[in-house]
């Protein structure tokens, strides 16, 4: 995958765990700390989240930042 | 965990990956497309590295980002 599919990947599965969580992007940036329109772009595939984003985002869904790779990986595989 | 101590144990899963692959911070710089400096820096827990990093050194380190991921939070725990 390269960089802007995996940044797609990702954004798809945070707005998947975001909506099964019924947050709105306002909740989930409230939470983790970051702006809504952040989110609102990381959702559309549009930002390269550092790691200390994606541990704040995993930590506001109850999850953690190894379990959402996983799910971007099986979504769309290794980067090749 | 908070933002420098991720980082610390990302670093420190990193170089132990590294060197049980047996190789050098150049020769995974070059795998990676990334510089020298950068890896010495993120292995010492100076870094914030993004999805696409993360991605580039787990491939040339023949593994995942959520199994690098996963082998942080095992050493340190979620970010608290």
């Amino acid at each position: 995958m390269d960089r802007n599919g995996l940044q797609r990947t990702f954004g798809i599965v945070v707005r998947g765990v975001r909506e099964q969580r019924q947050l709105s992007q306002e909740e989930l940036a409230d939470l983790a700390g970051l702006h809504r329109t952040y989110i609102s772009l990381l959702e559309r595939g549009q930002r390269n989240p550092s790691l200390d984003v994606m541990s704040r985002i995993a930590a506001a869904l109850d999850t953690t930042p190894s379990a959402i790779l996983l799910a971007v990986e099986k979504n769309g595989g290794k980067r090749s």
